[in-house]
């Protein structure tokens, strides 16, 4: 117990005389108020740890939340942290134990790092370990910085000819992959996704990589549906004033007169669950991505008697971030066709309060270095 | 063309010159009216075909839903027929091409033959066949007959130690070892059952005999949990006055402070629902089971933020009812504690009236012959 | 019974009454001795059944070995046979119940039937069904005739842009098909395809179209391997001279130092399902295509060391059929390519001595017809 | 770079300081050499660490093997190593951050910690991991110690119930966990076990336990098959003197006249493995767990003409500890009759010799303590 002590002390010791500052941050301090701060830049203890320097950052929505709101569910902003949790970079410093990665290589980062104790992590869903540290999820500091330090194994090299802002792309791409390898998605199936936002453009972009023959796209805005063009829509189509059942209908015509294999509802709002549920085939399959509200009127009827199964998705696990990379790199899913707008990183703040501003507009942007 | 027409003229010629009355039938007429008819005696055209006397035969909720309100849902009593699916009963002819059962085997009778030029059918999946025909499902006649005709294939030996009444509750289980078989239900899974009617009992007694350490049932009356004692319950637990969350607590604690593998929803009732998705752990599994109500008030945040799968589950399927006889006839179920009246074939309508007016106490009516 | 035989007789009287002759076939009446007969044009007795004027057929090896040996294993020629079971045709006529198809439909035909009575047919693994009959397996007719029956499930509709000669080589394209679904080959699999004959050719190509990111041919000739590259093939290799250690270690490089992930072995060749063995990773999967010797050398201790399965696989079943016309429909997998002769339905004879004399030119050769 | 060197130093010298000798060891110094050391007592230095004093330990063949012949495979003794990896203890101190044991708990120790960055393990197949570190394989440190270290995550605790001698045969039991995991082994299914000695055993009584309705035993000793009945047998039988054909045959015909759902092949034999591919159904699995010769006579035809599985099998995996804890807790399966023989923690030695003296009589030796 003594010596645990003097270990500790020691440690302490060494590693302030060895911090700098330097670390260019976007910190979130409260609500409405992100600057830069210089933090100091982070040192490698475990020797599977890699330090990056970060060259692009996607903005995600969670992102925007916590800047407007200041939580999201039980995650409530407390003290000042760092934003970002879309991020790639490049290695300048390696741990001892370090393997899979060397100086100098491009790489996407996976941000969220389970404890690897749990048994959901052992069981390969550690996306379900309930001692996840998720950059950029309260109280844990986000990506939005000159140097990061992540474990080796959860970063995957990017490929020649994968740009890093497409790097930074690799993040939603995964939720899309996770969501897709949950409902089995294969070679032949008939795919429906409501929802024709990000997630819902990525998501049916990789079940069409992942062999779907029809992959129809339902939104009520047709300038999301024309962008679903490249993102391997083989059918899109407007469901405004439809009821669920219309808009069922409707679809199930679209697919030739069957219902869907598999539905990923992206909207998280009523009527789509519910036409979701209605327009999946007995047997089929319901993956619910968007989150919508807590209690939502739901046909469980529908779920019974079609023995249907209805899978919930929560962020991406083991081999999804190294999937993502995959597709990027063959080109099966054009991610670049989502970057809509680019800041700097020192307009970091600008970036949030525009993306808030252009909320119809903006699919993805992109904060470039720090330099 | 001709020729087609021939031939049928003289098959209904054969077919009239040789039916015979005298298959006593317990018939509804209509809401209300129930009687026993004499009908032809059913004779043997499918080479496949086996005719078996019927020697028992289980009370169904839903023969009660015919005869009290004379429709399920899309299914509308238009005509007199038939009632009875539940039955066991001795082989007395066989087809030509027959192999699996021979005059005097002793068989439950699997009600439901489903079209086998369906995918459905020929995916293993055969209950979910649009073409089911379904034993007292209007306009299909049942099984509460002297004679029945059903395929070989859909005929299940009964073991010697196995009774006609025993075989009658067959059915019911199969309806249990189908949601076990669908959970994926194994060595040391923790499970929660909602609702100790019927249903609940047998699917926990099935969840036990595939090997589930823990088995909690859950019900709102001290008689249904006594007996559920007989069922496999590790646990049961009075849920009277809980909200659902306090129901989800209460459920965890027994679980020595863990959420459970597997859920089945046998109750259908709003609040079991949202309890039943509460006490799920991530990743974990709910099967619906009780039909409730066509719309409910569901967390669907929390299906997607714990990444558990809800699962319908409709009647059985390939291998249900086997297994199901298996279970019987090694101990591991014992559906006699589960019969609780008996009544005579040619007192069926007072069976019925019985058990509507003694809901609360029957578990399980069967109704024996005819004689 | 007496009845039984009363429409036995009227059943054969009409028959004969209206049996024709002119069913061109192309009969093997003993090894060696292959001629055109007249057979008595079938008839639909069965409602689900449909008559097809065969358009194209393709030979296949089992044939010429029925051809040359008069036998395969256990099934040996006793009679005259007609040959043939790759074939596509049109709808000329079809039975009442028939919905799937309807006459003037271009189609692809299954040509194996399993009785579905039995377990593996309702599993949905018919293709292990003991009572299966399957064309020119013998004592079953072939499909080289102008007029051939089968059941409408057993159908697959040729989209408008699929050609007769494309839906005869629909049949060698499901055993790639559940090849790979046997071995569960998904997006970003790593792929080794040994043997590149026609089997390991459309194996690899099905591979590429379920997703693999490496498909890796190897073969001891280099016109073979040529070929590999219009079926998917990423990398090819000439393992000549080679032992089954140094091949191993050379489709590693090939795959950047990483064992396959899934290896399908369609040579049979002792040596080759040795290199198979251990260039597949720890935890993953071999499947036997290839039937090669009854016995061979073989290191179990591989298999258990490494934990990896070895999988079976013996022709298709449901559902590959349909996805191997939409693979060819969809241009995933262009069969066209090994189309490399072709001979009249009048010549099959030559056709035959043709392809035995051709061996390793040939790769698939059609019968177009009869006219 | 200075500063890691003086941390590392500093670490030295307070580990120097604070260690001691005095846990006593069994150290294999080389072949056939068997010595008691004294070992400085470890220190945990991980957080996650806890130190358990041991008090039971199983002999298992591995040991014997490498006291014999000084390796097994591409493991090589090349220097002195404390033995043992099959044992139980109780817990005497614990790192800062454990949760799962507190002092004072009696466990079960799980002898291989994977590495936690690597793929398999993160994947849920850790026993895949190649840079497993597994006690008492070369240059590993076993278990055969007065204290011993293990990962918190690595240890199950042992419920009243069961005491230490059971909790040292947990490792074995968790080989016949894992193997009927890997075979799905579920309610219902027929099973054969090739090989009576000690993981034959276990894997078969687990096979019971997990809802087999039949399992048949196979050996050549008749005393082992005796024994079979206390580890879950329906059926034994002597194999002396059979083909593998006759094999097939006779244990067919104890099945009722059905080939095996599964076959557990547990001897190594060639004539065991070629007996079990017979016996196994079209579509069935057999697991080879016997290690046996590296290259083997072997019908791959049956292999792919029944389309069968077979299914490496190496150690155990994530849960299949946790699982046989729960099988002796439960009853379900008496591993108290496998222990026939045991000695003394300071008589080490001599058991083992024992063990190769009397290698016909012993099913498992424990050496309890130290005291």
């Amino acid at each position: 117990m003594k010596d645990q002590i003097i270990k500790t002390v020691i440690k302490d010791i060494i590693k302030d005389s060895i911090s700098q500052t330097g670390n260019s941050a976007i910190v979130l301090r409260k609500v409405g108020d992100i600057v830069v701060e210089q933090r100091p830049i982070p040192i490698i203890e475990d020797s599977h740890c890699v330090k990056i320097a970060i060259k692009a950052t996607g903005i995600c929505g969670s992102d925007i939340h916590y800047y407007r709101n200041g939580g999201i569910g039980k995650y409530i902003l407390k003290a000042p942290m760092v934003l970002g949790h879309e991020s790639s970079g490049q290695v300048v410093e390696i741990g001892n134990a370090v393997t899979r990665v060397k100086v100098g290589d491009r790489v996407a980062i996976e941000p969220g790092v389970p404890n690897r104790y749990s048994d959901e992590t052992k069981e390969g869903r550690y996306n379900l370990c309930p001692h996840m540290a998720f950059a950029a999820t309260p109280p844990i500091d986000g990506t939005l910085v000159k140097y990061y330090l992540s474990p080796e194994d959860f970063l995957v090299k990017l490929p020649d000819g994968v740009s890093y802002e497409e790097g930074a792309c690799v993040e939603p791409l995964s939720v899309g992959v996770h969501a897709n390898k949950l409902a089995g998605v294969h070679f032949g199936n008939r795919v429906v996704v409501l929802g024709a936002g990000l997630v819902g453009l990525l998501t049916g972009a990789v079940a069409r990589a992942f062999g779907a023959s029809d992959v129809v796209f339902v939104d009520v805005f047709d300038n999301r549906l024309d962008r679903a063009k490249d993102f391997g829509a083989t059918h899109t189509f407007n469901a405004s004033k439809l009821s669920a059942q219309e808009l069922a209908d409707e679809v199930k015509e679209l697919l030739g007169g069957q219902n869907a294999d598999i539905v990923f509802e992206c909207s998280g709002a009523d009527a789509c669950i519910d036409a979701g549920l209605k327009v999946t085939k007995a047997g089929g399959t319901m993956v619910q991505i968007g989150m919508g509200k807590n209690y939502t009127s739901f046909s469980i009827a529908e779920v019974s008697g079609k023995e249907m199964k209805l899978i919930g998705c929560f962020r991406y696990s083991f081999g999804d971030y190294r999937d993502a990379v995959k597709l990027v790199a063959s080109g099966k899913v054009n991610v670049k066709a989502m970057i809509t707008h680019r800041f700097k990183f020192e307009d970091a703040g600008k970036a949030y309060d525009f993306n808030i501003a252009h909320v119809g507009e903006v699919v993805k942007t992109i904060i470039t270095g720090p330099a």
